[in-house]
Order: structure tokens, then sequence, then C-alpha cells
């Protein structure tokens, strides 16, 4: 038994002194087994160029449903598509996980307009989702604007029947455009309930882009721990009415805003995350999840959020089928649900992994835009990080540099774990919060070529995770 | 002075030694002038983001103007225009250089249809730049489909009263959508030189694009030394066009095609180069130019060919001034005329640059599209390439990874010279061949943001190589 155990461990360091002397070796170039791996990424990639079928399925899914907030009919016949669409690939085994969701409806369309100077505006206003209605007749109240929570904090009684502007735009000076949104967006989630504390009357908040423009983005808002009868109405106006206004409170500061909106709360509603899956060949019982999210913003039709993450998490495993790649362990393709407007499919899907006692060993989410690709954000353990940033030479001949420590995504970080390895696609941002949440996010907007490299470059961190991340017993987790 | 030598020498050793060391020491960091650029750098990148002229430069310029192919009143007014922004910017001196282009109309809306199975179809056609008219009454003519020069070479005497149609379409595996171009362009450029030596009566040609739609994209192509009697016109279908056509050939072989164009090719015009510049304060003698070409196709606005290259350049300037950035050697804007169908321009300046003795030690070029940035292509010896590729670290934070050695551009390459460093901006290239000299390349395609950062990008690395080409003296040329 003795002379066996020194013979393995023998074996062991003679076969990782070669392995390293190898790299050692082929510093400059490729391993073999390397040389293998670029060969199969580059043939995902050139599948996904010459037969996707992602384009085609965005459009279906973007032209004719469109829009499908968490509840509507029109996630129900997201839903139903899903499931066929992924039959039509041919996965192992489709199902659909029931979730009761938020059911919020937008009502009429808001109307907000104000007086400066014996002037009239309108302005391109949308209710933030959750927002309560306003009185039939609207809300009709003098504005303070401020640039933050602090600021309207600082106001205190001062609010009263007031109208709470928050006009902090975004900083354009990240080049990541997200972290941009991440700098701005706590005065849509949380303004209102800020504000309802002391009284105000309403809120209205700059909409959440790069750009100056006339759209009004939605998007969520809390009421945090607010009783009900302090909940005020919420809403978004475009970039450049904000200024407008801004600047028409100096020269005017009694001016009276006046909005309306006829948008509530409904009871939950029964919806679903559609599965499917491919069996692994190897270790069947381990899981990597790969998805984007089904619902979207009403306003436009979910096309780069997140129809593009949608139809590229499918193909994903098409790809695989199509080049007769077969996982060694489990792909699962996930459409989760209500991703916008409370991560209820996600968390159904991780209650019902840990209910089954399922192993899922990683995640990859697309839910950054369908633009072109740039590169993965990675939420692992350090010794997996380090494997997935040591694939860089495979991934930037396709423009895939960034192989960041980062966040995944709203719907799979439900699945972390120390062991577990999460990430999430990103494609430039500098495009995507001209669309987000408008009703601008439509088909049109999406670069087919763009939203093809996605799905290969998705496809390609795939096939190496499953070919390295679980059985490599040197970061077996 | 032996001692002085050996001072020298000692002092030159072991400053290089020091440097080395440095460079050792804080390898993971950057060494502390490598901090100061990198300050610099983001100074640039965040005035461009928040302070820039170039967009509304680019609006002015495409949606005031329009398109400006070479002699036309549009190309006038887009060099007054030039002269104009350029002295707003404030450069120590601006002026224009004459050059004679040629002068090419497209005459009336070309026609084009055919009919299949008692099935008329309009086929979406322009004319290629300097294609002769076909008769009056158009051509009608069966069709030879064919994939390349050779295949046309091949058919020799059964092409007479035919029209040759070249049907090549991109290589859409080729992740750089600029190589698939350079695979296919031939088709377009010597297709009417190959076929008119045989008497074929025409020539049309797949779009050169990746896409399948319903543009026609225009461009150069050329007669070589065909004598004018064989001259027949060519011209270019939309890619669907092609696909159908191609269909339909295969159903019905004997299918008669009709085209009609009126363009002809007038006697030279007049034009300008239009150039500025900032004096260099230490070393003025010395030149860094940057440019792009004011000339575009006439069936668009010209927006990213190459409206964004001539206002990225000119804000590279602007960007030095506003951050008061002084360039030691003189740093020199041009808008090059005719670049789309001559390079006269580019050859005229060459030309004066020779004849006045100047001394061009670099060159950064523009003109491939707006979109969001990637990198440079390095045309320069191997020190200077060296050098170059160095400063990645500065310049990857802003997704500027791409170093690779190519070429540079039209329009600067004739400054080629062995210690000249020239420069290609690459911005991303995947929707570039979606608007390539069609209607559709107009300003709204181009985003803000992108746009901004391309003139960031291209300030940084003339701010470098300003600073470290050709003052250090390592690498003096």
């Amino acid at each position: 038994m003795k002379k066996l155990s020194l013979l393995l461990l023998f074996t062991f360091l003679w076969v990782s002194c070669d392995q390293k002397q190898k790299k050692i070796i082929n510093k400059k170039g490729l391993s073999s087994e390397e040389k293998i791996d670029s060969t199969k990424i580059k043939t995902l990639f050139n599948s996904a160029l010459t037969q996707s079928k992602s384009y085609e399925w965005l459009r279906d899914l973007t032209q004719n449903i469109g829009g499908r907030l968490s509840g509507s009919p029109e996630t129900q016949k997201a839903v139903e598509w899903g499931k066929k669409v992924m039959k039509e690939v041919g996965l192992d085994s489709v199902w659909l996980q029931p979730v009761m969701v938020p059911h919020w409806v937008r009502g009429e369309k808001e109307i907000a307009n104000y007086t400066s100077n014996g002037i009239k505006k309108n302005v391109p206003i949308c209710a933030l989702g959750f927002s309560v209605a306003t009185p039939k007749a609207g809300i009709l109240a003098e504005v303070i604007e401020v640039k933050s929570l602090d600021e309207a904090r600082a106001l205190g009684n001062k609010m009263k029947g007031k109208i709470i502007f928050f006009n902090r735009s975004f900083d354009n000076t990240l080049i990541n455009t997200f972290k941009a949104y991440g700098g701005c967006v706590d005065q849509r989630v949380r303004g209102a309930a800020v504000c309802g504390e002391f009284g105000a009357k309403g809120v209205i908040v700059r909409s959440m882009t790069n750009s100056v423009d006339d759209y009004p983005h939605t998007g969520i808002m809390s009421y945090g721990n607010l009783p009900k009868e302090k909940y005020i109405p919420a809403a978004a106006i475009s970039s450049r009415a904000a200024n407008v206004l801004s600047d028409d409170l100096k020269l005017n500061p009694n001016l009276k805003f006046h909005f309306k909106q006829s948008c509530k709360t409904l009871p939950d509603a029964p919806s679903f995350n559609v599965v499917g899956e491919i069996k692994g060949t190897e270790t069947p019982e381990n899981i990597f999840v790969v998805g984007g999210h089904l619902d979207s913003w009403d306003l436009g039709e979910g096309a780069h959020d997140d129809g593009t993450g949608v139809v590229q998490s499918l193909e994903v495993a098409y790809l695989f089928k199509k080049n007769n790649i077969k996982p060694k362990n489990t792909l699962r393709v996930v459409f989760f649900m209500n991703e916008e407007n409370g991560t209820r499919g996600a968390k159904k899907y991780a209650e019902l992994a840990k209910l089954n006692k399922e192993n899922h060993i990683g995640g990859l989410e697309s839910d950054a835009g369908g633009h072109t690709p740039r590169g993965f954000s990675i939420d692992a353990n350090s010794v997996n990080t380090k494997l997935l940033q040591s694939w860089k030479k495979l991934l930037s001949p396709y423009g895939l540099h960034d192989l960041d420590k980062g966040g995944s995504g709203a719907d799979i970080s439900p699945l972390r774990g120390e062991n577990v390895t999460l990430v999430g696609y990103r494609p430039d941002s500098q495009r995507y919060f001209d669309y987000h949440h408008t009703s601008r996010d439509t088909f049109d907007k999406v670069n087919k070529r763009e939203l093809e490299l996605g799905s290969a470059s998705m496809a390609s961190i795939i096939y190496l995770m499953d070919k390295y991340l679980y059985s490599n017993t040197m970061v077996k987790p």
C-alpha cells in the first residue's frame, strides 16, 4: 500500500513538473491542451457567426411578444415561447418552475407639466415600478431640487407638501457606465422612502442615463419600512427635462409641477422560470447554470434588458449541440422570471436547488446588454478566479480582455458559495444606458454580430469551466 | 575631453541602470513617471467625456453639410467649415493646401430590376465611384454569377454581352470585419477591369457588408489599364438582393438583368486639405500629424466615414489646449481631402512635406469609424513599436488593449519612413460595415460617448508619443 502511495505521489510530482515544464517551454505560445481549447473556441465562434439562431429568437421575443413586465399576459406568452424554443434546441429536458411574482401595472400613460414664465412645458415622465398612483387629478406642488438622499433628509419637515426632485446626474467620467448607474440609482430606489417619511407630496427623479435626451427611464423603487399611509408617488423624468426644470427653478423657484399617474400593485400573480438542461456525460450531478431574465420593463421591448441575455444563454446550449460538445457536467439553461421587480424567480430557483440538494458548481449570467464583448466579471474563490484569468490568452483574440473579480448578476448570485464559481458576461457598456428601461430598448438597437459574438463568448467560457473547473483535481472545490 | 566623455558615459549607464531598476521595482504597479502619465491620461478622458465639442462638430458637419464627395459643392462648404472650427479651437495657425481632385458625379438615382418566373423585382443598386454610365436606356443582359476575379477570368470570351455578377460574401467568421472587407473588395475594385477586357456588358457586385440588408454600398472601382472603349458600367447591389438574384439564377439561368445609371467623371476640380497646428515648445521643427478625411461618399452623411475621424482629430488639439498640455513637438491637425476616390489630398500633403523639408516623426489617423475604442495599429520600426506597446498598462483601463503591428491609414501612409511612427486608431469594427458607404452612414448612428472616448484615446497616445518618441534619446530616430 505504501509502495502504491509512493508511486502515486511520484507520478503526481512527475506529471506536475512535466506540466510546469511544458508551460515554461511554450511560454510564448499555447500548450498542446490549450491548442485543443483554442481550436474548440474558434469552432464555437465560427458557428455562432454563421449558424446562429439568437437574432431570430430575439426578433420573435421582442417584436411578437414585446415588453414583459412580471404578471402581465406578455410574460405568460414569453414563458410558452421559452419552453418552445428550448425544446426546439433539443435539450434533454425542459420544465417550468412555478413562482408567484409581484404584479404592478402602469395604468394610463403618465402626464407631467409645469408653467414657468407663462410658458407651459410638458415633461416626459414615467412612474417607477411599485410606486403608488397620484390622486385622480394628479399632484400639483412646488419643487425642491436635491442631489442626494442626504440632502433630502437634511430638508426634514421643509419637504412637507412639496415635490422633491432628485437631480444627481451620472458621473460621465466613469468608463464603465454601470459604475455611474451604481452611483446614482439610490435616488430612484430610495427617494420616495426618504421623502415620504417627512410628508413630501411626491418625488420625481432624473432618469438613470449617461445621455441628455427625452426618454424617461423607469425602474424599481421601494418604500422600505415606510407605513402605507406615507407612501407617495414616484416617477422619473427625462434627463433633458431634468436640466430644463433645474434651470427654470433657478429663475422661478415657486413654480408648481404637476404630474399624474394611475399605476397600482395588484395581488401576486403566478408565473414561471423556464428551465432546460443537457445532462452531463461524466458528473451529471454537478450543474453549471447559464441564464438571463425573461421579464422586462413594459416601456420598450426588453431587447438589451434582457432579451439578449435570454437568447444568448440558450445559444450556449445550441452551440454545444451543434458542435457535438457534450458537457461533462450538466449544463442548465434558465430563463429567470421577475428580475426587474422582485427577483422572485432567482430566489425560487436557488430555494429549489437547495431543497433538491442540487450541486451547482458554477453559473454564468448575461444581463448587461447585447453589445460587443469585452469580457467577464468573476465571483469565485481565489484559486478558481486565477484559473479563469489564466484563460485570457484563449479569450483575448475575441476581444475578451476583461477578466476582473466582481459581481455576476442578480439572478445567479443567490447560488453563491465558497466553491461556486459565478461569472457575469460583460459586453461593452457605453450605449447601454441610452436604452435601459425606456421605450427605446427595442430589437433594432441590437446588432446581430455583437449578439452572436456574445453567445460565442459565453459558450467558450462555459466550455472551459466545464472542462477544467471541476474535473481538474487541483482546483476541485 | 576624454574624462568628460567617460563621465558622460558613466552618467548615461548609471541613469539607464537606475531606470531599469525602477522598472523592476515597480513591476506590478507604475513607475513615478508612469503615474504622471496615468494622471494626464485620466485628465484627457475626463475632459473628453464632459467638455467635448466633437459631437456637436459632427452634427454640424453631417447634418448641415451632409455627404461630401470630392469636387462637390458640399466639400467646398466642408473646407470652409474645417477652417472655421480649427480657428475656433485656437490653433496657432490654420491654412489650406490647394489640391486638384477627381470629380465623379452620380447623376440620377440608379435603377435595376429583372423578371423571374413572371415576377418583376426591383433591386437596390448604386453606381461605383469612377464607373461610366450605361446607355440612356440602360443595359439588359443575361447574368453570369461568379465568386472571384479568377473565376471571371476563366470565363474568357463567354462573358461577351453578359452582365457579370460578383457574389463572394464577407467571411463572417473573421472577428475583425476589416479583414473580411479586405478579402472581398477586389471584386468591387477590379471586377469591371477584368470583365471589360473580355467584352462583358457590365458588372454588378454584392455590397461590401457583413449583414444581409437592403442597402447598396458604393465605393471606388478602377478600370486599371483597360483602353477607354472597353470601359463597362459597374454597380453594387444590396446583399439581400444578391442572395435573391443568386437563388433566381439557379431556377432561371437565362433571366435578364436590367440596370441604368448616368454617372460620369468630370474634369478634375480644385479643392483643399485643411491644416492647422500647435507649435511645439521644444522641437517645433518635428511634426506629429493627426487626421481624418473630410470628403465622404455621397449616399449618406459621411458620419462614421469619416466625419468621426475629422472631429476626433481636431478634438486631440482641443483637449491639449483645454488642459494646457503644450506639445514639445509641433502637433498638426489635417483634414485630408479625397481619401475616398484618389487620396490626392494625402499625396499632396506628403509631397509638400518633402518639398518643404518638414520632419514628420509620427502620425495618427482615425478612419475606421467612431465606435467604442479597442486600440491602435502600429506601423513603426521595432524599437518604437515596442515603446508604444509598453504603454499598454496606461491605455488598457480605457478599453485600449489592441496594440498590434499593422497599417495606419490611407492618408498618413505616404509619410512612411524608417523613423516615422505611424498609428491607426482602431475602434470596435463590428457595426462598421452596416453603414460604410451607404445611405445609412448618418449622424444618428454615432454614439456620443463612444466618439468622445475615441478622441481621448487618440489624445492620450499623441501625448505619450510627443513625450517619449523623439525626446527619449534611447529611441531617437
